[in-house]
């Protein structure tokens, strides 16, 4: 490959701004993990001032001028086509960031924070009204901020893009329709059976055998200790520095030992992706994955589509009853109904598979109300009920337990609901695929083959980090459109089974 | 107190650098205590940008600027006695850092990362030839280091200061000779006793249990977890961002469980001194104690002292065979004899508290041999056996039990080791002192009130972090010169009982 003066200059300064964002990433990490209480401000003393760097590094001259020449044809034509991508995207970056007002950028960042600091006070005291001025501002806000970034796009269709490149509404609305009207009658069925009876998992769970428990499916799904450790944390989450330094953090405690086990293999499904993109990426803007929807397709696939499958037990729930001996009276049978059990509940974060996704397509609803339709915010609780009701046939007795639950829409994450639904998605249409080339899905995990499933991720999804966009994904790993026919044939096949409907 | 626009310039600029080092500090942990195999290369690379970015503020113009203006007396009278320790102490090392040639100190960087991995090689081929021309280079490079920092200094007293200002080698040799005098003939009459027998011991380990105890031995001698937190590691340290985050590493194995237990007592000292340096020196070259001897009389008085003492375990013994039920039946009596077990061992870092002063005994004066005499490198192994023969009456079997054992030389940390010695010297003082102030040391153990004792320390020590030199401090506390009197009537008593001599 041609290498210029200002491309090595250009790689030179990359490199320095990748160790201060380096050293934030560490900081973030640690407050989570490690940090002592009163050790907040020192943390946030340093990460306050190395971020402003890196952004003043990100959004200078000195960039843009690079950005300038690296484009110019001559310049770009000389790139190998990974470089083509991060040049092409750091261009679009700059150039987006250069449309915010600086002025408008730091209001929207005290807003944020302000919204944060109220919508944590209205979900404690059950107060919408502590909440609504703030929502509506950081509605108003965060369209304005998407005119800016994408200045002619429709607003809702710029913010969904944001979170998932190349996706618009209408897509959306074509999935999530007709899998809410595959998944509504499923569910009634579902919920009309014999409920399941749990009382054997109440029980007292030893913490240091949940944390063995972790380290052995985290191992046992292909997860890279050389390339990776654990932490813990109040609500699990991955972060990478690179490919060869990606951390997943967990929750443990003594009433819960299932929560745990899945929140390992859904971190462990994040970090396996990252773990796995091509190493040439490192530092990049290609070399993590950035696409919110296929992020959460491969954790979602670990944690549910292997994860919740009885044979991916088969071959390893007798070393789990021997690494947490609490479970030794409790079938595998038994083990496989619980980690399935259907539930019409409220919050989104513990819903199961299944009711998952009509709480995703509630929150979806509500934001094409805000962004398309205008409804006040003043409306927004009782939509909210009206949806759940509808839905889920069930009625947050509280805006806490309802609108208030997650903290998304404080910081103006408008459009992000979606991903997480999205990915599901896609996991329905990974099944065909890879039982295309490897055969039964079953049989592999039975068969304690589950590794073969993730080099098969490597290779189709993984190594190309962001520099593949996700349309671009699902048509050569699937060959086909994004559609919600298969994830909603999984469901049905699986539920039957499971609650003899 | 008055402040000048030049001061809050001045302030501005050291914060801003804090940020950079308290970075770096956290990279540098988490190295040790987390990071993955693989994630070595990134972090390595931040820690590399980070601290040259310190060191060019550090050394820069602008800081030159700062401290010769700050230093002219107007300004300097208008500081707080604070500032102006802060402002003299870093004006000092401005001007001792502007005195080495650049080119210089990077072939000492060099020369030391060179040596490093010859003396890992030498150690592990117990072959000392492989060491020698580094070693010979160390040292020559190390005088020359000294004569740029300190012109006109003798080279050893120069580095004795480095690590423990205010002492020179007459010092050393009248506290360290007075204490070999009299230690020489109780360790012979030690080891004609009759030795303990310690196969009651010998048995495998939980490993959570460890991390259990080491977390109640912590708080039980009044490690704030609020301030700090612990870590595992390979070789326990203690490091600090400032006085809010100190933080611990140890090292637990199924082999033995006492090791760890020391090594949170003795680390623990360490932590309790940096977290009760007064808040208002935080982030200033005042707010962390950076006399190695006067801190080592910290860990080594809660590891020793305190320790090692039969009732500092009388009130907790019943709970730390709850916590570790692997000590259910060793009595509290054979307990406190197996970690009072005097040897003559051939290494250091595992020695008794009798025998270490003299393995630091024969480093010092092997070190003076060097510097004073100019003993060729050849002939050092040979003068540590002698000396080991003489004082421990055993001969290392091979180098690598030898003048290989310590990594310390290979860096140029000479002067280091006595640094080690005098924290136990100034140990045998404080008692006196304490037992003034608080009564018998034996009976508020007893007692359970070991935090008294921590309380003390912090009013008479800790608070002032360095801005009162070890001199100042010995003289304040124990109102006498240091001398080795109080820890060899220490030994004597306390010896003579567990030995019945």
């Amino acid at each position: 490959m041609y290498m210029s003066k200002i491309f090595d200059e250009f790689k030179e300064y990359i490199e320095e701004t990748n160790n201060l964002d380096h050293a934030s990433t560490l900081l973030y990490w640690d407050m989570e993990t490690s940090m002592p209480a009163e050790g907040f401000k020192g943390h946030s003393d340093a990460l306050a001032y190395l971020s402003t760097e890196t952004f003043k590094r990100s959004t200078s001259e000195k960039m843009g001028d690079f950005l300038e020449k690296l484009s110019a044809k001559e310049e770009f034509d000389a790139l190998d086509s990974d470089w083509q991508y991060i040049v092409r995207e750091m261009k679009k970056n700059y150039d987006e960031d250069k449309r915010i007002p600086a002025d408008f950028y730091k209001e929207y960042i005290v807003a944020q924070n302000e919204s944060g600091v109220a919508w944590q006070e209205a979900k404690k005291k059950n107060d919408f009204s502590i909440f609504a001025p703030h929502l509506e501002k950081m509605i108003k806000m965060t369209a304005q901020m998407a005119e800016y970034k994408k200045p002619g796009m429709d607003v809702y269709d710029a913010l969904l893009n944001q979170y998932e490149e190349g996706m618009d509404s209408a897509t959306y609305d074509r999935v999530f329709n007709s899998l809410k009207e595959g998944l509504l009658p499923l569910l009634n069925k579902i919920l009309a059976a014999k409920p399941f009876d749990d009382s054997k998992f109440k029980q007292k769970y030893d913490i240091s055998s949940e944390k063995a428990v972790e380290k052995f499916l985290l191992d046992y799904i292909g997860f890279s200790f050389d390339k990776g450790c654990t932490g813990e944390t109040e609500h699990p989450f991955t972060l990478n520095f690179n490919s060869k330094d990606v951390r997943v953090s967990n929750h443990f405690g003594e009433d819960d030992a299932i929560d745990p086990m899945f929140s390992a293999i859904h971190e462990g499904g994040h970090a396996i992706f990252e773990q796995n993109v091509a190493e040439k990426l490192d530092g990049t803007a290609g070399g993590s994955c950035e696409y919110l929807g296929l992020h959460e397709s491969q954790s979602r696939f670990y944690e549910n589509i292997l994860g919740r499958n009885i044979n991916f037990w088969k071959p390893i729930y007798s070393k789990i009853q021997e690494l947490q001996p609490e479970f030794k009276d409790i079938t595998l049978e038994e083990f496989y109904r619980y980690i399935n059990s259907v539930r019409n509940s409220l919050i989104r974060t513990s819903a199961d598979e299944v009711t998952y996704c009509l709480h995703v397509i509630v929150r979806y609803e509500i934001e094409k109300e805000i962004f398309r339709n205008h409804v006040p915010v003043s409306e927004l609780p009782a939509l909210w009920n009206k949806k759940m009701e509808e839905y889920l046939h069930i009625t947050p007795p509280t805006d806490s337990e309802g609108i208030l639950q997650d903290m998304h829409w404080s910081d103006g994450s408008f459009g992000y609901f979606p991903t997480y639904l999205l990915g599901t998605i896609y996991d329905g249409m990974y099944i065909e695929a890879i039982e295309k080339d490897l055969g039964s899905i079953d049989k592999v995990l039975e068969e304690g083959r589950i590794k073969d499933i993730t080099k098969w991720l490597n290779e189709k999804i993984h190594r190309f980090g962001s520099t593949r966009k996700p349309g671009e994904v699902i048509q050569a790993v699937c060959g086909r459109e994004v559609s919600a026919e298969p994830i909603l044939k999984y469901f049905k096949e699986k539920y039957t089974q499971i609650y003899n409907l």
